[in-house]
C-alpha cells in the first residue's frame, strides 16, 4: 500500500512529504494507521546529525497513537479497530530483561530495531523501490506503519489521539520516572533539573504522588508559570544564586530526597547527585547527553549514601504502563493539554522542528 | 587514670608507646578496657598524612573490641562487666538519619568527632598537660578508652576479644555491604574488585546469602587460593585477559547483578559499573579513593539501568546489626579466624603496619 510520511533523507536537512510504498504486516506485526504524532526533541537530535546511530534515509517520529488497520499471522492481542500507542522500548514479556521484573528494557527487538530494521531484518518502507529505514521501530511521521505486535500497548477507545500521542514518549519519560524508577514517596522533597516537556512532567508526576517540596531549576524565567501551574512549589535561577546545590540543600534543610535531571548536560548532572540528601539521595538521569560526554564526581558522594540511577521511557513497561497513564489523562489526574502548544499538518512538520529549536514550543502535534 | 596507648605525633613518623592520661566518663559516656584492636588500612591512611582530615596527635584505632569499667551519668544502656565493640559510626535511633530508617550514617556526634573530640567538644586523652586528640570516636590503640553510649555495641560475652574486633571495621564493612546495603539475592552473581580484608568479607557475604557465581578481580595470584576458601567460583587476574570487563560481562552473560569495589581506585570504581548488567546492575564503591580523585562514565551506563551506589561500615546500624555479626561468628556462619594472619603486643603495633604494607598480613589484631 502506499502512505504518505515525512522522510528523513540526510542529517541536517528538512524532511520532505513523500508518498512512499509500506509492505504488509507480516507474522506477529501490525498495520497501524497513525491519527497524530509529537514532535520530540530525540526526533531533532538524530535529524540534526549528533546521535552516532542515526541511519538515513529514513521515516522519523516515535510518539504517535492510531488504530489498527490489519494484522498478521499469529497476532492475538490486538485486532481491527483498536487502539493503540506504538511503544520504541517494547515489552515481550517473554526475554529475560522482562522476565527480570528489575527493568521495562525489553531487548526482544533491540538489534533490529537500533539498525532500522522489523524483527525479521527488514524494512517495510520503500520509495521507488530504495528502502527506507525505520526510526526506533515506530516511525510515527508515517501515517500508516507497521510495528510488532510487542510493541503496540492497547489502549481505550474514547482517548484523543492528538493528546494521547504525547504519552508515547515525553509524559510517560517524566511521569514514569517519579512513579516506576524512583517509586517517589508522599512528602519526599524533589528536584527538576529543566523545565521543558519532561520536566514539566516530572513535576507533575511529584505532585500526583504527593510529594513535599517540588521545585524546578531552570535559566529561563519564563518557564516558571506553567511549572507551577504543574505543580512545583519553588523556583530556582542558576543565575539568581552563588551555588545551586547549595541553594538546594539549605531549601531541604540538608538535600533533596531525589533528583531528576530532564536536559542532557553532564555538568547538570553532577550538581543533580550533588544536591541530594547525605544517606539516602537518589539522583536520575533522564536527559540524553550528547555522544561522548562523561559524568564525574567523587565517589565520596556515593560513599556517603548518594545513588547515581537513570531512567528510559520513564522505567515504564509499555504494553502494562501506558494504558494506565492514558486512564490517569482521561480521569483528569494529569494534564497533557497544556504542554500541547502547537498543532500542526504533516505538511508543516518542519516547522515544528523550529519551534522546538526557538524554544518556542513546550510540544508540538501533527494531525494525520 | 593512667592508660598505654600507640601515639600518632605527625603524619608519617612510626607511633610511639605512651602512659597517657584519661579522663573518666562523663554524662552519657562509658569507660571501656580495649582487649584486642584490629590494625585496618584506615589507620595508615591516616598515619601517612594522606587523609586530609587528619588531625595529630591522636591516637588512632577504630576496630576494637572490650568491657566497660565504667559508666558516666545517664547511661542507660550498658553497665560494668557489659562485653562491647566500639563503633566509629554509631547509632543514636533518635537523628534525622537514624530515623530516616534509609541509612546507617547517624550523624548525632558527627561534627566533633571529625574533630577528634567527645560531644562535648573536649578531649578525654592528654599527656604531660598537652591533649591528644580522639580518632574516629574510637581510638582502640589505647588499652582504655571513654566513648559514648550510642558508639558502643553490646555483644555476647563469650565472644573471642581477638577475633571479633574485627567486626569492628573489615568484616562489617565487607559482610554488610552484600547483606545490608546491597541485599544480595539468591543466585545473584556478584563481582568484588579487590581480594584483601574487605573484598574477603564480601566474598563471604555473598556465599552467605546464596549468590550464583562470586567472581574475585586481584592482580595478585596469591589472593586466588584463600578467596576461594572464602566462596569466590571464579577468579578474574586482570593481567590474565584483555579487557576485565568483558571477561565479566562473558562469564556472567550480560553482567554481574552486582558489583563491589574495595580497592578505593577511581578507575576499577568505573570497571565496576560498567560490568554490571544492563538493566539492573548496582555497583557498590566500598574503598576509599586518595582525597580529590573522581570517578567518571557515560550517562548512558545509568540510563540503561545500572545503579551507582556506595556502602559505609557495610550499611550496619552499629548497636542493632554489629551484635548479629558476632552471633554469626559464633554460630559458624561466617569464618574471621582465617583473616587474622598476624598477632602483636602494643609494643609490636607499628610491625603491623609493616606487614600491611609488604602485603603480607590479611589483618595484624593487637592484644593488651
Amino acid at each position: 500500500m502506499k502512505t504518505r510520511a515525512a522522510v528523513a533523507w540526510k542529517a541536517g536537512q528538512p524532511l520532505t512529504i513523500e508518498t512512499v510504498d509500506l509492505a504488509g504486516p507480516k507474522a506477529g506485526e501490525v498495520l497501524v494507521e497513525i491519527k497524530a504524532t509529537g514532535i520530540c526533541h530525540t526526533d531533532y537530535y538524530t535529524l540534526s546529525g549528533a546521535d552516532p546511530e542515526g541511519i538515513f534515509p529514513s521515516i522519523l517520529g516515535h510518539e504517535g497513537a492510531g488504530v489498527v488497520v490489519d494484522v498478521g499471522p499469529g497476532v492475538k492481542s490486538l485486532r481491527k479497530g483498536d487502539h493503540v500507542i506504538p511503544l520504541y522500548t517494547p515489552e515481550c514479556r517473554e526475554c529475560k530483561f522482562c522476565l527480570s521484573q528489575k527493568t521495562n528494557l525489553c531487548q526482544a527487538i533491540r538489534s533490529t530495531q537500533g539498525r532500522g530494521l522489523m524483527p525479521d531484518a527488514t524494512s517495510r518502507f520503500s520509495l521507488n523501490g530504495q528502502d527506507l529505514f525505520h526510526y526506533m521501530g515506530t516511525s510515527t511521521f508515517s501515517n500508516y506503519i507497521v510495528v510488532p505486535e510487542i510493541a503496540l500497548a492497547k489502549i481505550r477507545e474514547d482517548a484523543p489521539f492528538d493528546k494521547v500521542c504525547y504519552i508515547g514518549c515525553g509524559v510517560t519519560t517524566g511521569i514514569g520516572a517519579v512513579l516506576f524508577t524512583a517509586n517517589v514517596e508522599a512528602g519526599a522533597n524533589v528536584v527538576v533539573f529543566g523545565l521543558g516537556g519532561i520536566g514539566l512532567n516530572v513535576i507533575q508526576g511529584a505532585k500526583m504522588v504527593g510529594a513535599g517540596k517540588i521545585i524546578g531549576v531552570d535559566l529561563n524565567p519564563e518557564r516558571e508559570k506553567m511549572a507551577r501551574e504543574f505543580g512545583m512549589t519553588h523556583f530556582i535561577n542558576p543565575n539568581d544564586v552563588e551555588n545551586v546545590v547549595d541553594a538546594i540543600v539549605q531549601l531541604t534543610d540538608g538535600g533533596a530526597d531525589y533528583s531528576f535531571e530532564c536536559i542532557g548536560n553532564t555538568k547538570v548532572m553532577r550538581d543533580a547527585l550533588e544536591c541530594t540528601h547525605k544517606g539516602w539521595g537518589r539522583s536520575i538521569i533522564i536527559g540524553v547527553a550528547e555522544a561522548g560526554a562523561e559524568i564525574s564526581t567523587r565517589p565520596f558522594q556515593l560513599v556517603t549514601g548518594r545513588k547515581w540511577e537513570g531512567s528510559a521511557f520513564g522505567g515504564a513497561r509499555g504494553r502494562t504502563d501506558v494504558p494506565k497513564i492514558v486512564d490517569w489523562y482521561m480521569e483528569g489526574k494529569i494534564n497533557i493539554d497544556s504542554l500541547i502548544t502547537h498543532k500542526l499538518k504533516l505538511d508543516d512538520i518542519n516547522k515544528g522542528f523550529e519551534l522546538m529549536k526557538a524554544g518556542e514550543s513546550i510540544r508540538s502535534v501533527v494531525e494525520f
